[in-house]
């Protein structure tokens, strides 16, 4: 069975759930992700996020100019977007699902399961001033009072 | 804790095992690979493995032009890497450990734990015709009799 890339909106910003082409098969399944389509940005870095105990919640911050995709290869989470304006939860539990967030999305992670794994692809080398970690200044920069 | 990129020499042409950075947290690990450290080139495409049987072998072909780095995320499975004069077997098992394949590597992956996730990163999109099916094609393009 052979499922073409699918986007799903999400109704927050931009963001949007890009499902990816999954390729089933007796001696396995291969989901593949290419740039254009499932990636719509060129990856210049990635983390895995492993262990997070359950009642932990990751994230909490806003990229100023990076884009994210977020991909839970093991187990489940569920994500918070969030643009200023609207929010929204979204369980990942499916590695063919890409979460992708533009810049300028407030976003976490919670509900951790056990041994769950999540792969983030993102558009930019780590640099710490092109984030945004208090939801006021957040709000200050898009100009929301 | 945090650990530096690590490089380790596999032996086998110029593949090596790449140990990126891992940030060990009580609230949760976090692996970080970044361009030109954990990846030696441009990601263009992915796919992620999964579900595949124990008993099953995958792979077992060469590429011509395409760089991949193979990351199990989840689980564990053994990479086999063959330049045409050597072979070796690698474990693995931690996702913190990408194995990076230059083109012109036979690769075969075997012993799929249960529920492994593998994970792939590659330099170019899909080219069927950048394929070698054949050992012995592989070994003729190398020019070894």
């Amino acid at each position: 069975m052979i499922k073409d890339v699918m986007i799903k909106d999400l109704k927050v910003g931009s963001c949007r759930m890009i499902i990816s082409k999954k390729i089933i098969q007796k001696r396995g399944d291969i989901i593949i992700g290419e740039l254009g389509q499932s990636i719509p940005f060129t990856p210049k870095r990635y983390f895995i996020v492993n262990n997070v105990p359950p009642e932990e919640v990751r994230g909490q911050h806003a990229h100023k100019v990076c884009h994210q995709i977020l991909i839970c290869i093991h187990g489940s989470i569920i994500a918070h977007i969030d643009d200023g304006y609207k929010k929204e939860e979204v369980i990942l539990e499916d590695p063919s699902h890409g979460l992708y967030m533009p810049p300028m999305t407030w976003g976490a992670q919670s509900s951790f399961s056990k041994e769950s794994k999540l792969l983030v692809l993102a558009s930019h080398l780590y640099d710490k001033d092109e984030y945004i970690n208090s939801y006021n200044e957040f709000r200050k920069a898009l100009k929301i009072n």
